[in-house]
């Protein structure tokens, strides 16, 4: 326990010294603890000289500590953690319980921490999930099938995840809110910075149903370089990609590229051949090796594991039932099979207050176990 | 060469009492000459015992026979025949000069004869082609796909075949027109009927730079199945089948087939998701492992051979210089490196009469030797 706080005190210092995929950084976590690398950094000795011996040959590890060491001013103080936190940011490290373990398929480009804000539970709402992504500047055509597409993959069940941004990514977003689904957004910013301004509504809806995430401190700015170091979360995060519009230069290819490097299933929508917002996506099916998908029903079957939802729409849960905790058992258990009840009767039956109710009716609803209903919410009967 | 004839008179007959791509005589074929069938088809002997051996057994041998001598009132006179090639059309057989040998990838389904009209030598047409073909309820998206890419495919020295019909087919004829260059179509029915009826304008235009081709008898009516057996027909003159526009039942999804068969490269333009006529390209890059092309510069990639139109756009000839014939290579050497020169002078340097100096410089153009230009024509300087 006092191993768990030391650590997640040392990522947050480093979180907020340290750039958002930090090779150095990446490195050295491979062989060393966070509290080792925090102890030299607030120290003045040699990192060479004070690291275990195989951290020692990191290329550019001197660099990396002058930089480091230059930001420590950054760091906040526990009464700004307890602030954000009173605002509902939380953070996550890795092992804890609402931290998507297919992030660690990021090896040494895992993030060192993450901050969340929203209703969902990152994990479950991650364990079924698809990245739809695409260019800022979508056209009528991208628009339409990227909504269409995210409130059809909801509507089965799955959690579509983007990047917030303008053009594709806020309507993958709005498509899923609008069937009434789970959506997870990976920002390049903060989250009190919550960059593009004008989605601060969108993402507001978002946090209210699903989750914000962003690997950088709440209110730091984003960085040119930072939008295509995030994309790797984006991939990450979900069972696999779905490109709805590119150029041939989009930095939506680079999130492709983070899918395939995972090896989870690359998709793209192909369009119009005169579109140039559509030749990114047909590059990638003609040289990537793209799967060329035109419907939620194709994507979900390229993302399901063999046997599942390959026979067709499967609506059941990802996770056993029996893996769910007291809090979540007692609150399914409280969930009719037929008809429908709402979130406050819910929260009465199985004796917790309306946020927790909300709460794990939510992460429920990820992993297939409820869903929503005229009434309120109701089992799934394929529950398993 | 009394057996050549006897060869071609056999088939023929044989044109006119089977129906196109009839397995029982495409069987017999195999162990049989023509004159062999029409020799027992003219008397009254039982098939099963005046054929060679192996024929004997071939399944509906008699019933075929039976539908044979039925029709063969319809065996037309010599006289008929002389009055069909004075109004130009021309009747070749499998080994003469005109067939294009990769007829004979069809196996037993090879054709009996063809019938053609038109400028271009058939054989030299087809060396260089690709069939682009669709939907007859095209989009006008598909039209002008269609168009653009069977211009950009002639512009580059390479031929265009289709099937004759309304929609896609017709586009791709004439975006292939438009570029000066050289197509052919395939029709179902004969090449007297004209079908469809209202293409007649567009068969006259097609007639004067490139070729009509039927396997039919020239005044027959095109049947329901004949559309689907000419298909085999279009797949295997080309090197290639560019599937431009089609609904999931389409027939230019058999086309698509035959190409598979044959093993020659299938190609599809994709589309909006949103459009039920680019549906059945979909289908065929995720099913049936179609290429995904979006311009003739693609799809001439697919069709070249590897390591010659691969590296970028080559435009030189498919055929040795050495190979032409006598005329030919006179006419070739009339055709100015520089500038250009009129198809009259042409014909009078080269020492042969008009009509065979433009014939012979559709088959160059077809072949990579030469190309029209403003002042007439000129050679090509990559010829080689």
């Amino acid at each position: 326990m006092m191993r768990a706080g030391q650590d997640r005190l040392a990522r947050i210092v480093l979180s907020f010294v340290a750039d958002p995929g930090d090779p150095v950084l990446g490195a050295l976590l491979r062989s060393c603890t966070p509290a080792d690398i925090t102890g030299v950094l607030s120290s003045s000795a040699d990192p060479r000289a004070a690291l275990p011996g195989g951290s020692r040959e990191i290329p550019g590890l001197s660099r990396a500590f002058e930089r480091w060491r230059a930001r420590l001013d950054q760091v906040p103080s526990t009464g700004r953690l307890a602030a954000w936190d009173r605002v509902g940011l939380r953070l996550i490290c890795p092992g804890e319980p609402e931290w998507p373990t297919q992030l660690d398929d990021l090896g040494a480009a895992r993030p060192v921490v993450l901050w969340l804000r929203g209703a969902a539970d990152l994990r479950y709402a991650c364990l079924r999930s698809v990245s739809v992504v695409g260019s800022r500047a979508a056209t009528a055509y991208g628009s339409h099938v990227a909504t269409e597409m995210a409130a059809a993959v909801a509507e089965r069940g799955w959690s579509v995840v983007s990047g917030g941004a303008f053009g594709i990514d806020s309507c993958a977003h709005r498509g899923a809110l609008a069937s009434d689904g789970l959506t997870v957004a990976v920002l390049a910013s903060g989250l009190n910075y919550g960059y593009p301004r004008g989605h601060h509504d969108l993402f507001a809806a978002i946090a209210a149903q699903g989750a914000l995430v962003s690997e950088c401190p709440p209110d730091r700015a984003p960085t040119r370089p930072g939008f295509l170091v995030r994309n790797r979360i984006i991939a990450a995060l979900s069972r696999g990609t779905v490109v709805v519009e590119a150029a041939l230069r989009s930095g939506a290819l680079n999130s492709a590229k983070h899918a395939r490097e995972l090896r989870r299933p690359l998709m793209a929508v192909p369009g119009p051949v005169t579109s140039d917002q559509s030749a990114g996506c047909h590059e990638l099916i003609r040289e990537a090796g793209a799967l060329c998908v035109t419907g939620a029903r194709d994507v979900i079957e390229h993302v399901s594991p063999v046997g599942t939802d390959l026979a067709g729409p499967r609506l059941g849960p990802a996770v056993p039932r029996d893996h769910l905790d007291p809090v979540a058992t007692a609150v399914l258990e409280a969930v009719p099979m037929r008809g429908g009840r709402g979130p406050a009767s819910i929260a009465v039956l199985a004796g917790v207050d309306l946020d927790t109710a909300l709460r794990c009716l939510g992460l429920l609803a990820a992993a297939g176990f409820v869903q929503r209903c005229e009434q309120g919410w109701r089992a799934r009967k394929d529950q398993g």
